[in-house]
């Protein structure tokens, strides 16, 4: 059985989980009432489930092809898919409706994306590294730019790419070197290499706006030194249509690699190709920025819809493969033997995914609700508050779920045996696809480092405060209710745990700051902990609510015994992570390089 | 720089952790003085870097060809290096003198094998599987089989295989349907599917003694109706040669797989096959099962060897790779920019990885020791206790030192940032041929099951006893002194968790074996790290007493680091588990089959 979207986990975190019918009054709720959500929602499964699952098996095997005239052809039946999603209107989703989009809450657009990535992830990264680019250019554009490229690219009819790496150069962009020359009319010409752009080219749009992050003659060395531009593959004409070809700005060839071998991942050529500035010179990371910090939400999202399918295809196994007998007698006597799912073993794993999954969508609607919120409230500081935590929770989000969302994969092969192992079986492929998002969009080390290092000290420690104290009122409103109190109790525990955490790095690592880089990843772990014990004690209060208010339904029931699950089996590493961070870095960094 | 082979490092594990030249009585050992250990492991550095290494990536890309007329064509080079294997000597390192073997100790055999692995797993899976069939004819055969078979397999002239899964039955080998017609004169006709049979077919041997279980006709149902035969590609012939081919014995394609390209994973095609039973009728599994043994410490050899593999790639890309600067000020101020092992996090995951290799290594010899022990000893009692712990530890062996290899993969990628996902670099195939040591020669959760339902109970618990008793020994023996205290408390702490673990099994896992299965996995990992931290105890007291004896070489105060950070960092892990596993599986087994 193919990877079937969760509706109604979706609609139930929506619905019962973080109520969003009491935002009606915010603007990008006003057409997102709850039952035209839950008809997105609905349309989302059957699309995604429809036309982009068949298709990413297909993707895997067949790759994409560079010619030598430096086109790039997708996968049998991308082309025709990516039409459907235009035409379908997925593509603006969560677009401004100035430039044509639909303007829907972010937390509605991350369950189109979720299920998108799950079904089909390389085909997924085109449009997504569309609306990156379309956030760039929002964010920092003038107007005209804005009318020239935001409505094409809501329509999907353009998409757009992230230029950032050079070979030698990925993580610290202070050392890039592709330059961008002004140009008498006040264009620039961009001269340097990019590579590991994906969807730099390929055969589904009509334009790809790449937005190329290059040092403008005699700027500032480092950091300081770089612009944001933008280079379109043709140049628009005053139609809105495409015009010329932008010559210098072709794609050199493709990057062999482990997984996503739909996403054209491509070598980028700018040899005296015509860029536009967008914002300021010297001041392209800023606005850079702004599509990475989406990315990093989408890529923890990735993690989350890679485990989701993997879980899927691993539980479909469990229940069909027959093999063994159960530790305690027949379950299945009339059979030759007992499916797998018997086993306490396999149990165990399917149950870890599952804990880590549900909690972990949750924390990520949670959290793109706060943007929405932060964007959106009346009230001032619930604004703050929402930009607060999307900062704060981004590096966690993107670490943490894609840390885990790895394991849900490793897992899943794990639950299929050998079959696993083959690619007659989708285990591989979830496994090798997910490898990458622990690595892009800043690899998990810089989300930690970013986490301890930035977000935690940001305006004197206000988010990371703010968290604590939601907390402590939650558990303080919930911890008498009998049925609650496993919850609360979990999240009281782990919380205290990420505190004293938290205290320790405000003693250690300011001192020494390899303390904080040597705690950054324990941390981070800590951190995501508990805030999916705090999702899971707002899933059980839902549940509860449910069942009080006379709802008979397994589903509920079922959801607190994966949340006890995740109390009991779980929440026990933080001790682990909380002990090793606190050795600190002394043995880490007292072994010469050398002795590596 | 590819794969360098470690040979200080094994030679520092037997010389000064084993000090195997006190074995010098054992037969094994008469002819393997440390000199002689030395110049093999230097030979075996040499043969595995310079001519098995090369082709590691050569095996992945081009992987093996099938053909209509049922061959199998070896990656480019793989022959030419066979042969090279064969002449060296190599395929006959620890087999029995008296069918052409140099009887060298098991533990010298897994220094070659070892290097073997991490040089090319896939190439060294062909005389590894030859191997196991050797062992099942050497333990089951007639003087006529051992005769015919032995010699040739020692040389390398024939490989071997082990043929027990077919399509609807792996770990439940009861289940299986191969069939076995019984002739008049004395042979039987073999008829059934095998498949992911390693080394089932290719172009490198003479021939390839197929080892293959299958249900006599009128035999009974289940695991006690199974027996084993011999099925040789061509039946040899009376000089010794290779006569006609046993015609129904073929190879009917290849597995696609996410790794180990470069072994043939055949299915096989037995119709009316000619096999010759080996042991008696009906006790097909207990043969198999001594295969079964070495394999499954030679799968948890695999782990380590990988993890050596790629962790050197990722400690190179570390000190080569400059990106950013240190948090603590510029380590490189004259570069752009420092070398990525200045990061706290970085060394956290490459002091992760060698702190597992080096003491897997460790335990790995530690117990293969046991096992020479246990066949040459002359006291008794060592011989039973090398039995002993050879039964106990192969399950923590495979399962712990096969989970922790991955992991190690998993992070030498993550520390090749965005290169480590492309193919360019090996981490990838590091990572995708690791994965399989998880699954193959019982699944981990197999392992985990093994040693909790039928290792530690073995005899009244005599073996894990033995080893509590053991470590015990060893803390109180070495505790007071000041340099090995950090050692020998990491020790005695995470030991007493696991023998509390052990407690609990017992008073639960008996009520409802359901409890032992729910614990099994991370009971084997609170055992794997309970053998690691009384392995590094071992080494820093080889170390320290090198410093004592005034050898001032830094080879051994990094390695007290290294031990630190082992204690510091790995051990804590052990208190989660201990926790998980006593939260029971009441929880587990709630959620209804239908809720996944």
């Amino acid at each position: 059985m193919a990877y079937q979207p969760p509706v109604r986990d979706h609609v139930f975190l929506l619905e019962d989980v973080l109520k969003i019918d009491q935002y009606a009054e915010l603007p990008s709720f006003a057409d997102a009432s709850l039952d035209v959500v839950k008809a997105i929602i609905e349309e989302a499964g059957k699309f995604t489930g429809e036309v982009l699952a068949p298709l990413n098996s297909v993707g895997d095997k067949q790759g994409c092809t560079w010619h030598p005239d430096n086109t790039v052809t997708t996968p049998a039946g991308f082309k025709e898919a990516y039409r459907q999603l235009c035409e379908g209107g997925w593509t603006g989703l969560g677009s401004d409706p100035t430039y044509g989009g639909q303007g829907l809450p972010h937390v509605v657009n991350l369950s189109f994306s979720e299920m998108s990535s799950s079904a089909n992830m390389a085909f997924s990264m085109y449009p997504g590294l569309a609306h990156g680019a379309y956030s760039a250019i929002h964010t920092g554009g003038t107007d005209e730019q804005k009318q020239t490229y935001l409505p094409k690219m809501v329509t999907g009819e353009w998409t757009g790419t992230m230029n950032l790496t050079e070979p030698h150069c990925g993580t610290d962009l202070g050392l890039l070197r592709t330059k961008a020359v002004p140009q008498a009319d006040g264009t620039y010409r961009i001269t340097g290499q990019k590579i590991w752009i994906s969807a730099g080219e390929h055969d589904m749009a009509d334009n790809i706006i790449h937005l190329v992050l290059a040092r403008i003659e005699g700027a500032p060395a480092g950091v300081k030194g770089i612009s944001l531009f933008i280079v379109p593959k043709y140049f628009p004409t005053a139609d809105g249509g495409v015009g010329a070809r932008n010559e210098g700005a072709k794609c050199a060839g493709l990057e062999e690699k482990m997984g996503i071998h739909g996403n054209a991942t491509c070598v980028m050529a700018y040899d005296d190709a015509v860029g536009y500035l967008i914002g300021e010179e010297n001041a392209g990371l800023r606005i850079m920025f702004v599509m990475m910090n989406e990315a990093r939400i989408g890529v923890g999202l990735q993690g989350v819809a890679q485990a989701e399918a993997a879980y899927q295809a691993a539980a479909e196994f469990a229940k069909d493969r027959l093999q063994g007998r159960s530790l305690t007698g027949p379950k299945n006597a009339d059979g030759p033997a007992d499916p797998i799912i018997v086993h306490p073993d396999v149990r165990r794993m399917l149950l870890d995914s599952k804990a880590i999954i549900e909690a972990g969508r949750a924390f990520l609607f949670w959290t793109a609700l706060q943007g929405d919120l932060a964007h959106g409230h009346p009230d001032e500081a619930v604004r703050q508050k929402g930009n607060d935590y999307m900062g704060l929770l981004t590096p966690v989000l993107k670490g943490y779920l894609t840390d885990k969302g790895f394991k849900v994969c490793v897992d899943a092969m794990q639950v299929h045996g050998g079959s696993g192992f083959t690619e007659h079986f989708p285990a591989s492929q979830y496994l090798r696809d997910c490898r990458i998002a622990l690595i892009y969009e800043g690899t998990n080390g810089v989300q930690a480092l970013d986490l301890v290092g930035r977000k935690l000290a940001a305006n004197g420690g206000r988010a990371v405060m703010s968290f604590f104290a939601e907390i402590d009122a939650y558990v303080e409103a919930h911890g008498s209710d009998a049925q609650m109190k496993p919850f609360t109790d979990g999240l009281a525990g782990v919380k205290a745990q990420l505190q004293e955490a938290t205290m320790w790095l405000m003693q250690n690592g300011l001192a020494n700051p390899d303390n904080a880089g040597a705690a950054s990843t324990d941390y981070m772990h800590l951190f995501g902990i508990t805030g999916l014990a705090f999702m899971w004690a707002q899933i059980a209060e839902a549940c509860i609510a449910r069942a009080k208010a006379g709802d008979a339904d397994p589903f509920y029931a079922n959801k607190l015994v994966v949340g006890r699950y995740f109390v009991e089996r779980i929440i026990p590493e933080g001790t682990s992570h909380l002990a090793k961070l606190k050795t600190g870095s002394a043995t880490l960094m007292q072994l010469p390089a050398e002795a590596f």
